[in-house]
Parts: structure tokens; C-alpha cells; sequence
């Protein structure tokens, strides 16, 4: 199997200026699964739930290739469930509940088709969990990319450190760029993170765009302007989706193919703020991401200066 | 003469966490008319100053093709003072003193040589005055360029309006597109200032680049990632001066050359943030700024996708 994503599949209530969605599927694993399955025709998905979670939403995931063998449902338990509400302006947010429920203690377990995958996305959740399934694999994969964020900066920096360590990518927003590193300039964040282990660092800045750097190499991509931005819950992970799901299609790992994927994992995330919760990324069409990523091209595109 | 400008041509005192400058030679017409100087040998600059001026930044303006004739000196009087202090995250800034001094009441006249200038660029400053310059032109350009800013919106938003209404291309940042429309997301920002008058806009997002859109199209530009940023004092304005200058130059105002003049803008921009006042854009050299347009190519540059 060539891709596997580790991440929760969760509840999220969420209010935004738009209107309020009530205990909708969510989860970072639920957002890169679903945005990885319009580029695999299989991965796995590793991930724990309680007996309240929807059964159609499993049925969903193994229609569009996602294997489940790997998401454990602990009897009597409750799912992960979030409730947040945002700002006026779509970047602010408020946590109004967090109940870890069958998260807490979790040791995930990778099941004998994963271990051998190639590309291995690790979603944002406990860095323990992520560096348990780095080290359940038999062989190094040929791509590991990290999402992550400020809350296990807090709590879990020395795991985390150690993860980062591990992987390939690291995906991370500006500000937990500085957070991280101390430096007040992506480039000299970038650098800092290369110091600490992955080759790769894209940065994620939301309605901004994502920056990439590798190697004395930058790449950049706008994030698709849109008319209205109806929920932003889960861009970030539909990003990372979006990213490894594009490479693993490719079997490709090169400069070339990563400036793509991320453009791909922004196009991927445009969608994802146009309704609340997964909804848009299980109607999306090939065609609809397909216009999108020539909309992109023109808009950076730009005739070489006359001297 | 094809290139005029109007704007201001003052003093300023910085605090940046970078340091302390102390009555530098600023002024959002210095800025521009520098940055375009790169660009057209000779063009007007419509502005006024006081007896303290510093006669050798005029030498200077002179030596790279600025004509001063259009720049009124006021006998005994004190040129505008502006002191501010930047954040720690140099965007938020505050204003520690602003001294109008000459530029209180001041009517600017266009002197002859600049009445039919084909390429106008009204610098941030009263919209009465940006206003005046139109009226005294011959005949229309065949561009105009309005720069402007939130303070005019809270105090002179009527004349704000009727300049708007007179001018090709707006030039805003982000929040300041929001406080004129009333519009959340900058496409339907741009269309509500598109039924005010203006074909092309473009929004200045900072380091997060620049997006501009006309009739229905869209570019944009990242910022140049600096490793460190000294002081953004007149960064917009030095966007501008490359934006209007390069298409001075080329004597051509078609959506490809405004494609270019953007990435011309964010470049010399970015020169601009790497020193205090208006040092660097004095002792820029042609090839860096050809070096870093190419860079900016590179950066946005992705191979088409694979279906």
C-alpha cells in the first residue's frame, strides 16, 4: 500500500460568520484521507473512534479506496469532539469544548499492509502517537510528512523535536515557524527547521498561501482567492492531503513534483473552505480541481522582463 | 514628459526593532520618484518642502532624472515630519508625531512640462490634492495611478470617492479594501471598487505579496521572503514608483504589462525593507533587481499538471 495517514476522525461543532454546522465529521485523518482519495485509488487510514461515530461516513471512506482496518472503534467509547467558533474575519478562533474521549491513552497500531507503505502522512495530533507509527514501519519510507501546531509546541515540544527529527516535510503555519525556531523571517525559520531534520518546509499562511522551502530552493503558492469562505476547519489538513496524496499518486518525490503537490494541496483546500465540514471534498470532481489548478497557473504567470 | 508624481517629500524618524533613524529623507513621492527612476530617465515630481530641506537629496533626485521644478519650496518654512515606531512584528506601527508643516493648505501647481504626462501617479496624500493635480492636466492620461490609505477614508472619504472615480488603477492594502467596500474577501472587494470607476486594482497585502485584479482576471505577486527586514517604512510607496515606472517605461498599459509591473513593484519593494529611509533604492544596481525578478519567476513557477 502506498499511502497511509495517521490523524483523528472526529466530531466538530462549528460556528462561523456564515452560520453553525452541528457535530459534523471532521478530524485532520477524515480532511487528508478524503482530499488524498481524488489522486489514490488505495490507502490506509489509522485512526481510533468511539460506537457513536456514523457508519455511512466509513462506508464513504471505503468507497473512495480508503481502507479502515486501521481506524479501531473502542466499544462504549465516544469519538474526539471539537467545538470552536471563529471571528469575524475567518482566522480568529475560540475553542468552546475539547473532549479527547477515546483519543486519551490511545497507542495506535499499524496494520501489517501499512507497515510497508511509501509515502506516510502523520497528522496533527500527539507527537507520541506520530513517532509510535514512525516506528511501527519496517523500512524507511520514501516520504514522511509532518503536520503539526502551536498546541504541541506547548505541551510536547521535546516528542515533537524528536518527530520532526524523522520526517522528510514539515508542515507547519508562519507563526509556529517562529514559535518554533526563535526566527522572526520564514527563511531563517525555513533554515532553522533544516537544521533540525527535514529537508523540506512548507509553510502554511491560510488565505495568504503556502511557501516551500528545500535546499536553497523556494517555491510559492497563493492560496485561491474566493468570493465567500464559508468554513475553514479542516484547509490545513486538506492541504497535507492534498500534498501527499498528489506525490503518491506520482510515485514522485522530486523538487518538480512537490511544487506541484503544493499547489495541489492549495487548490484542494480552496474547496474545503466553501462548506462546513468534508461535504465539498465528497462532491468534488476531477473537472472542478482541474479548472482550479489552471486558474492558478495563470494567475502567477508573468512574461520574462524586457531589460 | 510621460511620468508625473505628486506626493509627499518629508522627513522621517523610525524605530524598528532593527534600530533607530533619525530625520531620514522620506515621503511617499521620494519613494516613488526613486523606485521609477530606475525605470525612465527623466519624469516630474509635484511636491513641497521647507527651508530645512536637505539640498543635496535634491542633487540627487536630479542626477537620476527627477525634475524638481514642480517641487515648491516654502521660505522660512518646515518641511512634513512624520516619527513612528514599529512593533515587533514590524507591521503593526505607531505613530509617535506627525508635523504637517508645509503641506498644511498647500495647492499644488503642475508645471507646464508636466500637464500632458501620459503616466500619473497620485501619491498618499490629501485626496484634494490629488485631486487639483487631474484638474490642471491638458488632457487624460493614459494611465492614473491612486495610492491612498485608511486615514483618508476616516476623514476625507467624499473626496476620496470623486478621485476614485478619476483614476485607472487603485492601489490599497488589504484591510483598507475591506473599510472602503465593506466587502469580506478581496474579489468582491475589487468588484464593488471596480463599479466606483477604477478597471484594475490592486491590493498590497505586504509581505504576503500583492493581488491585483481587471475584468474578471487575476495576478499575483508574492513578496520577495527577506531573511531580514530593517524598516518597511514607504515599501508601498516604492511598490508604486517600480509598478508605474516600469510601465512608463514600456509606454504600454495592457494586462501583461501590468502583470510585470506588479512583480516590478513587489521586487523594488523589497529593497526598500532592507535598509532605513531611501538608501537602498539609491544605491540599488540594474542587475540586482533583474537578479531577484528572475528569483521571483522561479518561485512561482510549476510544471503543468499530470491528469
Amino acid at each position: 500500500m502506498s499511502l497511509v495517514t495517521v490523524g483523528t476522525v472526529a466530531f466538530d461543532s462549528i460556528q462561523t460568520p456564515s452560520g453553525k454546522a452541528d457535530r459534523v465529521v471532521g478530524g485532520a485523518a477524515s480532511y487528508i484521507a478524503l482530499a488524498a482519495s481524488h489522486f489514490v485509488r488505495e490507502q490506509e487510514l489509522i485512526s481510533v473512534i468511539g460506537e457513536d461515530f456514523p457508519e455511512d461516513f466509513l462506508s464513504t471512506l471505503e468507497s473512495r479506496g480508503v481502507r479502515t482496518n486501521g481506524l479501531v472503534t473502542i466499544k462504549g467509547g465516544k469519538s474526539f469532539f471539537w467545538e470552536g467558533s471563529y471571528h469575524e474575519d475567518l482566522i480568529g478562533r475560540d475553542t468552546v469544548t475539547t473532549e479527547l474521549n477515546v483519543l486519551e491513552g490511545w497507542v495506535p497500531t499499524v496494520p501489517e499492509s501499512a507497515r510497508d507503505s511509501k509515502f506516510v502522512m502523520l497528522g496533527n495530533l500527539d507527537p507520541s502517537v506520530q513517532l509510535s507509527v514512525i516506528d511501527q514501519l519496517y523500512e524507511p519510507p520514501r516520504l514522511i510528512v509532518l503536520d503539526t501546531m502551536n498546541f504541541w509546541m506547548d505541551i510536547a515540544m521535546e516528542n515533537l523535536k524528536k518527530v520532526i527529527s524523522k520526517v522528510d516535510v514539515l508542515m507547519i503555519n508562519d507563526d509556529e515557524a517562529r514559535q518554533l525556531t526563535g526566527h522572526k523571517t520564514l527563511p531563517l525559520a525555513a533554515a532553522a527547521v533544516h537544521e533540525m531534520g527535514p529537508k523540506t518546509v512548507v509553510i502554511k499562511k491560510g488565505e495568504h498561501g503556502a511557501i516551500m522551502f528545500e535546499e536553497g530552493q523556494t517555491f510559492f503558492s497563493p492560496a485561491m482567492p474566493l468570493e465567500k469562505v464559508v468554513d475553514p476547519t479542516g484547509a490545513g489538513d486538506t492541504f497535507a492531503g492534498g500534498f501527499i496524496g498528489y506525490l503518491a499518486r506520482l510515485g514522485d518525490t522530486s523538487w518538480e513534483a512537490k511544487k506541484q503537490a503544493v499547489v495541489v494541496g492549495s487548490v484542494m483546500a480552496s474547496f474545503t473552505c466553501e462548506a462546513f465540514g468534508t461535504e465539498r471534498l465528497q462532491s468534488l470532481q476531477e473537472s472542478e480541481w482541474h479548472k482550479r489548478m489552471s486558474q492558478m497557473r495563470a494567475m502567477v504567470k508573468f512574461r520574462s522582463i524586457r531589460g
